[in-house]
C-alpha cells in the first residue's frame, strides 16, 4: 500500500526540496503545512513526461483549451453550469487568486466578513491591502460547527464589501449544507456584497456534498467568484496552478487587472498535470480519501481515549484537526510547547484569527504510524504536563 | 542537426500547446513572441523526470538551496560576485520581477528614464501603476545603436526615480560595453536613481561580453536590482522561473512585500529545470547560439540584398531583428501589411516605444528554411509595394 508505512527518515528528502520536511529541526514530526506525504498519482507523472516531448515555449496565455474544457466539466459535476472558456482566468496557484479577489473586489478602507477560524492568507490579505476584517466567529455546537447568522448580520455596516467564504472550510473542516449556502448567499444579495468562495477542498470530502455557492442561483452566481486548483486533491503544490471562475466576466476582468504583469503566466507542466488529475487519477482519488478518511478516525478515537482534554470535532472535509487546548495549563504556549516537548510541528492557531489563541491544526495526510506517533507523542506531554 | 529543416505544419502543434503558432491565422508564419522554435535540451528534460521521482509537495519558499548557488555561481562567471542566497529573490517568471520592481522602487507620479525602443511590458508597467515613463531614444549611428547621454541629462526631474535597463537589449540587440554601463551607472547615482536592469538575454550573444551593471562598483550594486531567469536562453518560456538579485536586501525586501500572495510560489519542475540548465545544458546552448548566429548573418545579408530600403543593424545579442520599415510607403500599417500580405506574423514597432510606428520585430530562433521563407515573403511584398 503506497500509503502506509512511510518513514520520517525518507520524507526529509536530503535535497531540502519538501518545505514541510526541512522548516523544523530533524527530530520534529512536522504535521504542519497542507500538502500530503503521498507519492502523486503515476497518471500525472507519465503526462508531465509526455508534456515534455513537446515545445515548452510560451503556452496561449488563457490557458490550454483542452484544460479549460475539463474544469468546467469537473464543476459541472459539483452542479456549477453553464461556463465556459471565457468564464475562467487561470492563475499560478489559489493564494494569488485569493490576493487577487481582495484587490478587484474591494478599496483600502473597505470591509470583508469572513467565518473564521480561517485559512491565514484570507486574513493577511486583507490586512496587507489595508482592508478591514471582520469577523463571523464559527459557533461549537452538539452537532458540529455551525455560522452564527444573528452575528453575522450585526457585522454589516456601510463598509462592508466583501463574505469570503472558506468551503469546505480550512481549519474546521466543515462542508457548509445547502440551506447554510442559500441563506449566505441570501445575505450577500440583500447586502450586495461580492463573494470570494474558496472551493479548493471541494474533491477531499468525506461526509456531505460539496456545493459551489455560485450553483444556488443566477444572482448570486453574478456576485461570486468561485477559487479552485489541483493542489490539495492531486498533492500537487510544488506544481502550482489555479483558477478563479466567474458567470460574471467583469469580476475576471478586474480580477486580470490587477494580477497583470505581476501575476505570472499559466505553467505548461502545471496544466498538464491538472489535466491529467481530473482525467486520469480518480482512482487514486478515491484510494487516498478512503486512507484519509480512515486516518481521521483513527484519530477521532485517539483523541476520545487519550486526549479527552482536547477540544475535537471530526472534520467531514480536508485532512486537518483542528484542536482546542485553548483550556490545558500551557494554553498561551501550545504551538511551543507541542514542538519542543513533543517534537510535534504544527500550525499555531492565533494565525487562523484573533480568538484561536491555545489551538492547533494538526494535517493528517501521512502514513497512519506517522499519525500514531505524532498523537502519542502530544498525548505524553498533555499527560505529563497536566 | 535538430535545429534544421523544421516544418511549420509540425511546428503548428494540433493540442494547441503554443501560443506562437495559434496567435495568428494557418497561413501565417510566426515571428513575434519571443520563444525558440527549437526542442529544449535533453539535460533538461531528464531533470524534470527525475525530480517527479520525490515528493513535489510545498518547497521552501525561499526556493531550492542548489539552484540558489548555481545561481549565484552563474552570476559570479559574468562578474557579479559576493552574493549570497539572502541577495536572490526567486519569481515565478521575470515580467513578474519587472511589475515588482516599479511598485517597490517607486510611486505613483514617480518618473522612470528608459532607452527606447524597450520590451514593452516595461512601459506597461509604468502606465497600469501610473508612473511616468521617460524615453531616452537610442540613436543609430554609422557603428550601431548608441545612447544618448545629453539627451539623457535633460530628462531628469525631481520626480525622477527610477533607470530601467534592458542589457543586453530586447529589441535592438545591444550588448552594452564597459564605458556606457560606466556612464550610466555615474548618472544613476549621481541622481540617486533605482536602477531595475533586466539581464534575461545576457547569455545569447554573439559579440562583445556581457557585463552585470551591478558589478561595476558597490555603490552601483546598493543601488541596483538584477533580473534574470533561464527561458529566452534554455527556451523554457513555459516553465517560468525568474530571479530578482541585489546586493542591496532592503530592495529584495521590497520586491517581496509587493509580490507577496499575488505572485505566487516558486515552482518545482521550474527549479529543476533551470538548475539542470545551469549544470548541463551548456553544449547545447553553445550549439544554439551558434545557429542563431548564422541566422542572424544569413539575416543581415539577406536584407543587404534583397531588402536595401529596411533599416536595421545585426543585432550583437538576443534573437530578435529591429526592422525600420518607416520610409516604405505602407509604414503606417507595417505590422497589418506583412501579416495580411506577406503572411508573417512580427511584432508591431510601436508597443517599443511611442516613435516606433513603422517598425517591426522579427524572431529569428526557428530554422533558417523558415527565416529564409520568412523574409522571402516580406520581400515579395515591399517589391510589390515600393
Ligand atoms: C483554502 C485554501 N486555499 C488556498 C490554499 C493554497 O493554495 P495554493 O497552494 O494553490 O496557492 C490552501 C492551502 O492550504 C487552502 O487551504
Ligand atoms: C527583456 C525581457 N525581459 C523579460 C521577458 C519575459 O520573461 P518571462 O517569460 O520570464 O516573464 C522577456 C521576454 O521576451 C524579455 O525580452
Amino acid at each position: 500500500m503506497q500509503f502506509d508505512n512511510l518513514s520520517a527518515h525518507t520524507l526529509r528528502d536530503p535535497h531540502g526540496y519538501s518545505g514541510k520536511w526541512h522548516f523544523y529541526p530533524e527530530d520534529v514530526l512536522p504535521m504542519w503545512v497542507a500538502d500530503m506525504d503521498f507519492p502523486i498519482s503515476p497518471a500525472i507523472r507519465e503526462a508531465i513526461v509526455e508534456r515534455l516531448q513537446e515545445r515548452i515555449g510560451y503556452p496561449q496565455m488563457s490557458g490550454d483549451k483542452q484544460l479549460l474544457n475539463r474544469i468546467i466539466q469537473h464543476q459541472q459535476q459539483h452542479g456549477l453550469t453553464g461556463l465556459a472558456p471565457e468564464n475562467l482566468l487561470l492563475t499560478t496557484s489559489v493564494v494569488p487568486a485569493i490576493y487577487a479577489s481582495v484587490l478587484a473586489l474591494s478599496s483600502p478602507g473597505d470591509e470583508a466578513i469572513t467565518q473564521v477560524p480561517v485559512y491565514h492568507p484570507f486574513l493577511f490579505a486583507l490586512h496587507e491591502h489595508h482592508r478591514v476584517a471582520r469577523y463571523n466567529p464559527l459557533l461549537r455546537t452538539a452537532s458540529g460547527w455551525e455560522i452564527d447568522f444573528e452575528q453575522l448580520e450585526s457585522l454589516v455596516t456601510p463598509r462592508t464589501r466583501l463574505l469570503m467564504l472558506c468551503n469546505p472550510q480550512n481549519p474546521t473542516g466543515r462542508v457548509f449544507r445547502r440551506d447554510e449556502l442559500e441563506r449566505l448567499a441570501e445575505f450577500a444579495l440583500r447586502h450586495r456584497l461580492w463573494v470570494m468562495s474558496d472551493e479548493l477542498w471541494a474533491d477531499l470530502i468525506y461526509e456531505g456534498k460539496h456545493i459551489p455557492i455560485a450553483s444556488l442561483g443566477p444572482e448570486i452566481a453574478q456576485r461570486t467568484v468561485t477559487l479552485s486548483g489541483p493542489c490539495k486533491t492531486y498533492n500537487t503544490a510544488g506544481l502550482g496552478g489555479g483558477v478563479a471562475i466567474s458567470h460574471n466576466r467583469q469580476i475576471l476582468a478586474a480580477l486580470a487587472q490587477v494580477s497583470k504583469g505581476i501575476g505570472g503566466h499559466p505553467n505548461v507542466l502545471s496544466m498538464a498535470a491538472w489535466r491529467a488529475a481530473l482525467e486520469h487519477a480518480q482512482d487514486w482519488l478515491q484510494e487516498v480519501r478512503a486512507y484519509l478518511k480512515v486516518n481521521r478516525d483513527f484519530i477521532t478515537s485517539f483523541i476520545h481515549q487519550h486526549l479527552p482534554q482536547v477540544g475535537y470535532l471530526p472534520p467531514e472535509g480536508t485532512y486537518l484537526a483542528w484542536l482546542d487546548f485553548s483550556r490545558a495549563p500551557f494554553a498561551q504556549d501550545a504551538h511551543k510547547v507541542m514542538l519542543e516537548q513533543a517534537k510535534v510541528g504544527l500550525n499555531d492557531g492565533k494565525i487562523f484569527g484573533p480568538q484561536y489563541q491555545g489551538w492547533l491544526r494538526l494535517n493528517f495526510a501521512t502514513s497512519r504510524n506517522l499519525v500514531q506517533e505524532a498523537l502519542e507523542r502530544m498525548a505524553r506531554v498533555v499527560q505529563t504536563v497536566d
